[in-house]
Parts: C-alpha cells; sequence; structure tokens
C-alpha cells in the first residue's frame, strides 16, 4: 500500500479541517456542524464536505436533505443552506435519502477524491471535513488527497473508545496531519428535574483527552435539543452550545495550512 | 457490482446471526455481546465473530484483550473467553491493539471472509457476528458469504438515525437476509438521584421500531454500569440486563437457517 501523499491543492480555498473519530456514534457530525456554523457567525466563508458516503448525516443536520446537488459533467456543485455553508454529500446525489450506497472502498475514496477535486467549492475561508468511522478507504484517500490544516478529534469519554480513537490519531499522524485536539463528548447531563449532573460513563478523572494524550478543545455536555434535533440552525442553539462551538472555531482558525509546493496549481492568482 | 451471493456453509456451525445498525456507536457491540452470553448461559455453544475490523471493540468487551488469536498457517484459532464464548477479531492479531488497520476495502472483505470461511470454529449452535457501520465492503462480503438466519437491527430513536439505519436494513433486503427485529437502545436513563426517567431524544412516541417497520425485539435503557464497563460479565450484570438480553436470544434461536443447497459440503456428518 502507498501511504506517500499525493495532496491536491486548491488555491481557492484556504484551510481544511477534518473531523475525526475512528469510532462511531461519538458525534463527529454534530462537532462538524457547530465548527461550520461558528464559523460561517464569524462571516467567514465556509464549506462542509460529508465523508461518511455509507452513513451520510449532514444534510439533514443541515437542513438541506430536500435538496438536490448538481453536475454538468465537469464539476459538482454544493447545495449552499440558509446560513451560507456549502454542503455535498452523496445523499444530495440520490432521489432516496435511505438508499443504501453499496459499493466497495475503492469506489468511496474515489467519491470523496470528487467531493475535494472536482466539486466547485468557490472561494472558501475553511472546509470542514466529516469523516466517517474506520480508517479504510475514505479515511486513507481523504488523508492522501487533501492538505489538512489539522484534524479535530472527537471521542466519548469510554475506555474502548479511547483505544479505536487512538487508532485514527495514529492514522493521521502516519499520513502527516496535525492533529489540533481533542472534543470531549457526552460526558454528563443535567437531569431536567433535579439539576443533578449524571455521568454518562462514570469515569472518574480519566477524560478522553487526558487519556488521549492531546490538548482538550472543549467538553460537550449531553444536550437533548442537539441529540434528537431534526437538523441544527445556528440562531435557535442555546448560548452555550455557541460559546462551546465558537471554542472549536477559535482553534480551527489558528490551525496553520500547508504550502502548496512550487507548481504551476500554486500559482498566485489561479 | 456482483450481488448474488456465493455462500459458503459450514455444517458445524448450526445457525449465524448478524448484528447490524448502519450507524456506528449506537451499541451494536454490546448488543452482540449480551447476545452471546445469553445464549451461552443457556448451554448453548457460541461464537463471536468481529467484522468491526477498524473499529473491533469485542476482545475488550468480551475480556480477552491480552490474548492472541493463533494461526497454523491453515486455520485461525478463536480465541476462548471465561464464560466459554469463542472469539475473533482483528485485534486478536495484533501485537498492540491501537496499531490502525489502513486497508482499503476489498482486504477488509479478504478478512471477514477468512474470520468465516478459515477459521476453526468448532461445533456452534449460533455464530454471532458484530457489524461494522457502514454498507460497503465488510457488510457486502458479510451478507455475500455467510449463510445468516437473520440479523438483528440496532438502533437509537433519533431521526436521523433510522434513515441511516434503513439503509442497512434494504442493504440486508437486497442481499436476501431476514430483518428479526430492532433493538432499541439508549432511550431513556434513571436519574441516580430522584429516579426520574430522562428521555435521551425526547422522540415522544415515534419509536425506532415503529420507525423502521419491525418487530421491537426489546428496548434497552442506558445503563452506565454497561457504557463505561471495560468487559461485560454475565454472572455480573444487573437481573435486568440479563432478562433484556435473554429476549434477544429468545429471538435469535427460533430463525431459521438457509439450508445448504445439496452438494458434498452440506453432506449429513460433515
Amino acid at each position: 500500500m502507498d501511504f506517500v501523499p499525493e495532496k491536491k491543492f486548491n488555491p481557492a480555498v484556504k484551510r481544511v479541517i477534518g473531523v475525526v473519530s475512528g469510532k462511531g456514534g461519538v458525534g463527529k457530525s454534530t462537532v462538524a456542524v457547530l465548527l461550520a456554523q461558528a464559523l460561517a457567525a464569524k462571516g467567514r466563508k465556509v464549506g462542509v464536505l460529508d465523508a461518511d458516503i455509507t452513513g451520510p448525516s449532514l444534510p439533514r443536520l443541515l437542513g438541506v436533505e430536500s435538496f438536490r446537488a448538481e453536475s454538468d459533467g465537469q464539476k459538482l456543485y454544493p447545495i449552499v443552506n440558509e446560513e451560507g455553508i456549502k454542503v455535498l454529500s452523496i445523499n444530495l446525489f440520490h432521489e432516496d435519502e435511505e438508499a443504501p450506497v453499496i459499493w466497495r472502498g475503492p469506489l468511496l475514496g474515489k467519491a470523496i477524491e470528487q467531493f475535494w477535486t472536482d466539486a466547485d467549492w468557490g472561494e472558501l475561508d475553511v472546509l470542514v471535513v466529516d469523516f466517517p468511522p474506520g480508517t479504510s478507504d475514505v479515511a486513507l484517500t481523504a488523508f492522501q488527497t487533501i492538505p489538512f490544516a489539522g484534524v479535530i478529534v472527537v471521542a466519548t469519554p469510554q475506555d474502548y473508545v479511547s483505544m479505536i480513537v487512538r487508532k485514527s490519531i495514529r492514522m493521521a499522524e502516519a499520513l502527516k496531519t496535525p492533529v489540533l485536539g481533542v472534543v470531549e463528548n457526552m460526558r454528563a447531563l443535567i437531569c431536567p428535574k433535579c439539576g443533578e449532573e449524571i455521568l454518562l460513563f462514570d469515569d472518574g478523572n480519566a477524560r478522553s483527552a487526558e487519556r488521549l494524550g492531546l490538548p482538550l478543545i472543549v467538553s460537550l455536555p449531553w444536550r437533548r435539543e442537539v441529540a434528537q434535533a431534526k437538523s441544527l440552525r445556528w440562531s435557535e442553539l442555546p448560548e452555550e452550545v455557541r460559546k462551546d462551538a465558537a471554542k472549536m472555531a477559535f482553534v480551527a482558525e489558528r490551525a496553520e495550512a500547508p504550502a502548496a509546493p512550487a507548481s504551476p496549481s500554486a500559482a498566485p492568482g489561479s
């Protein structure tokens, strides 16, 4: 297997941030959407690439599930949601959002490559890439093809989750992609009746970021209004959620994008 | 793509049950382990095949993560845990359980095929297969290669999760595999201070099984002692958890295994 990256640069996209975990169901898509919304709320031009081809949740979370992305045979055109965020997801190309994508891996990798190299993203300050679980084709192709400024790791404070998340961190490192820090998710919830803080995993002090040896960007409590939301709207999110999301945006904007190699594709103004 | 199943039969294994979801993080591995343990507690000979190659959690949950499976070049030999359950997982072949498996999909599919056809499972009443998230190589190869008696679907009561879970159900149907019912997970937890039942997803009456149009096998509440457990031991599980698991075992044992085609490999006594 060839791990040497042949990254494709797009000078119109200033910075690409990955949201990874290795493990499914820890809240990657929610984190990707909150990050994108926090950046958009600061006036940044933002896109989100849904790299979870077989389990895409971004169109619903961003409220564009009834739209269909278009292609003129040359380029794929992202959908723009009402908050101005551009989105590409495999589900925007299906008539039927419940249709399973029964593709073998190389085709999945190809789809990701197209979402990056054949899409008309226009000018973007930040493109957020929502990774699928696992360390196979899609993740591999994404790391090899896209020049990430860095990745944000999402984890829940569970022992075996940390083990699986670490696989994903080691993959990023092996593919020379900086890991920016950890968003810890679902540590606790507040009882709506008595106000008790209930730890969901009873993990004592062994918090996700510490276990993973990475800086903690923010710890998101369980919030039912987020977990059960059909879609997330920035203007309707509780103030604390927006503050938490702003911390992710802060970290993402400070990540340094890798320089494109000196070549015609990276020439000024191209 | 060739969807025509070329199933491989193993007459020593009476019944194979898949645990699927499409979505990650909904509790598939926990359900697979509880099902296996409930069957073992009834005296059945049980094996568990961890089909989640890039995010394997079964060795820890079954308490065998420090063991290493062996191969003599002909056969793979499952590890037997202290409850008598046989286990095969990619993590039982690594020295380092945090090493990422950065394989492209066809290799993942190949690994699953080997876990089924090249493993010495011995005589089993039930083999439980814990699927990975997604509908790509591993799921496809598993459905094509293994003659399942049926699959149990695991879902959380969230709108977009139902959408993704449905992809997995439709994949099973497309590949002629019976869907036995739904295990709903994480609907609610009980506040340890005031006893309030807190719905995690505020889903009203739109429960997972109803949404999916399938029979509900059991609804598992959030139980911290299960969620945070390093491993699950049947003898230490709360009585209610064992009762819930027994319902899964009941359904699994009533699923009819497909008949092997009349061929030498299915001859009596083979």
